[in-house]
């Protein structure tokens, strides 16, 4: 074993800037626990003259992959340039030359993580991606190794940082979403362009890469439903708040007997659920197993240096992988088979706000159009509006099938009495009121 | 390798029941992950007549501690006894005859963790003790492994989760401590002789054994300095409450240029901390890094499933490491040299609770005292009690040193006016007021 592990790095963004300065920040507790340095010889750049935000010498840049992917004295690759195609291409040549890889790349991993694997396995390489689900929360060694001797029965995540950061504006200074957004994206939260995160896309990126781990399943990122909180009203946040529930975005996955129901949904939690106390830019995943029961994992699912955490981490155990000569020995297992569940085998709780006229015998009407459909209500609220002339009526119900309510929402929205149906969620958990 | 991995057991109670029900329930997933099966082949027991919570074949069981330790089929013993000097015999022995342990055994890792790791590395064998700190959350991995990259700056754990029901119950239902306590007993979350968890002295444990893994540095169990919630009053938790604040028993670890500060005592916690939220017979540890900044890891902090899952999964590290012939090198690191802080060192905020003379000055001398000792107020209460004769005052200090502010209560409680200085507590975060 040689005094110094070499790393190349694929991007020197945000993330890649990280990297260099934990590295170099933390080269003596490296050192202590490894007994070895870590170095950093070449670092890919789109553009060697771009003003960056961490102190490197200029020789060890370069804009051609090969310097990094075919320079024999580097052992471990770090892709940090983001992009699927090109990264892909990238890390299947550093498998090739016998390099072990880190990643912090979500879309890649969600899209092609099990071909990579394969990859590495046959090359006796080792692929890590800690850093491609919820930033510097160490979320998948906590299901791959802490609850390795559990069955996990369902995963429920904050995974993106700027959805929640909106909802927590929305409800701490109801403040609506077009303004929270505009907010979140001043303070560098948001993107100028936020679709991939506000319409839940991201989130469901580590989503599959969490019931893939969580489940020992096979997870396709078109497996996952997905619906953002693009206009989201504030009415609906307030409403829940007063019936004990915080909205949020949540990521949620089950399975059982083979049959895996997985989503990303906005989501109103009660206040008691460990994930509503999850404010602003956090993220948290929360893991319920057969045996250990409610665990939840909190961190920042972002940043600079905490995602850095996450892929200095994944290198670490690399290097001490190589050091024991046990590299590419992962452990993936074989894969249980999955059937997507069916609406009629999907029950959770719903969350109904509507308009409807104001006049008697309105509601018992509504009323029995669910219990037809075995549906009974929880909790309701009924305010006349505009001069008595309209009911805003608001339940949530009992438990039910998701084929029974997307039914009854149906006939619903064709009733007489009923104006409009203003807005349906998913409630989980329940409210002390 | 052969087709199955033989574990023995010393100990059959509450937390070596869930481990063989586990082992079984879980087999098949075992199974897929390791390639073998797990099968508990001896138990050592106290009393063989004895009922159990578990269906266990009698032929199993055996009052003879050699005939588990000696059994050459046997390749790793899991320590579910509990006691100190009995069990370290018996586990010394196991790594004599070069076998693997899993412990749950707090008191025995805080008291001889260091010397029971050299042992296990002389021998070339694994010593795991995940379930010894926080039952089924996976914190010592969360450390080890997850943030291995990071400097570890300070730790706080709500790790006793007796202690935590109690200061809930009172919290959310007004009662009294000794209501509280006596409420848990019946519930079977606190013992007949709560000594150990009230008086702070098992959260004392797990802090030496999570300070001696955060900061690489020697933690003895003496180091950390104990103050209970024995006899805590419910005005101080309504008071808090008032200003923001919430009573958890809090172990606390900082370490910053070799020097540790470790303890655990009653604090006040803001209400927008991540541990605030920790209710009932839940624990979570918060861990702030230098580079991932905050995070948090909650669950169940014990009860015979959680802490079987902490167990078992520790089993399959180590059945892994086995099959990859890498026992034995846990990468224990060198050592930090410590020494303790001095309180002129130890900075933090405090809560005080007097009852004074309802006279004109009264606050403005207090005031200027605590002025002198370099002390300022971040919140006053004061109200007056029994007719206007006497004030009851309760203040939050700015950050001061412990050194200024022993000083101060030396002083506040010489002055006449002072009729008595009823509590005074250590106060964490910031209120939002």
């Amino acid at each position: 074993m040689s005094e110094k592990v070499t790393v190349g790095l694929l991007g020197l963004g945000v993330v890649g800037s990280g990297v260099i300065k934990l590295i170099e920040n933390h080269q003596q507790k490296l050192a202590h626990q490894l007994g070895c340095n870590v170095q950093v010889k070449r670092v890919l750049v789109r553009d060697l003259d771009k003003s960056r935000d961490v102190d490197i010498e200029e020789d060890l840049l370069t804009t051609n992959p090969d310097d990094v992917l075919n320079d024999p004295d580097i052992d471990v690759i770090v892709e940090v340039m983001g992009g699927v195609n090109e990264a892909k291409d990238y890390i299947l040549k550093a498998f090739t030359s016998k390099k072990h890889v880190v990643s912090a790349n979500k879309d890649l991993v969600a899209l092609h993580g099990p071909e990579l694997q394969d990859a590495a396995t046959h090359n006796k390489c080792d692929f890590y991606y800690e850093a491609s689900v919820a930033g510097g929360i160490p979320i998948l060694r906590g299901i791959v190794d802490g609850l390795s001797s559990d069955r996990i029965q369902k995963v429920m995540g904050i995974v993106n940082g700027t959805t929640n950061y909106i909802l927590t504006q929305m409800d701490s200074e109801g403040v609506s979403y077009e303004n929270a957004l505009k907010e979140a994206q001043e303070l560098g939260f948001a993107e100028a362009d936020p679709t991939s995160d506000v319409e839940g896309l991201d989130a469901a990126r580590k989503m599959a890469i969490l019931g893939r781990l969580a489940f020992s399943t096979p997870v396709d990122l078109e497996d996952v439903e997905v619906s953002g909180i693009k206009g989201i009203e504030l009415e609906d946040l307030q409403y829940g708040d007063q019936l004990g529930y915080t909205m949020k975005l949540i990521g949620y996955a089950n399975f059982d007997n083979h049959e895996l129901e997985i989503n990303v949904q906005p989501t109103l939690l009660a206040k008691s659920h460990p994930l509503a106390a999850v404010k602003n830019e956090f993220n948290a995943v929360y893991v319920y197993g057969d045996a250990v029961g409610e665990t939840m994992f909190y961190g920042p699912g972002a940043g600079s240096l905490p995602t850095a955490t996450a892929i200095v981490s994944d290198v670490v155990t690399v290097i001490k992988n190589m050091r024991l000569g046990v590299t590419g020995n992962q452990f993936v297992e074989p894969h249980f088979k999955k059937e997507l569940k069916t609406s009629d085998k999907r029950y959770a709780q719903y969350y109904v706000r509507l308009f409807a006229k104001d006049e008697a015998g309105v509601f018992s009407t509504i009323s029995a159009l669910f219990h037809d459909q075995d549906i009974s209500f929880k909790r309701i609220l009924q305010t006349p509006v505009n001069k008595g002339e309209v009911a805003e009526i608001i339940f949530i119900t009992h438990q039910t099938s998701l084929e029974n309510f997307q039914q009854a929402l149906e006939k619903l929205e064709s009733l007489d009495a009923v104006l409009e149906v203003k807005s349906y969620y998913k409630v989980e958990g329940d409210a002390i009121s």
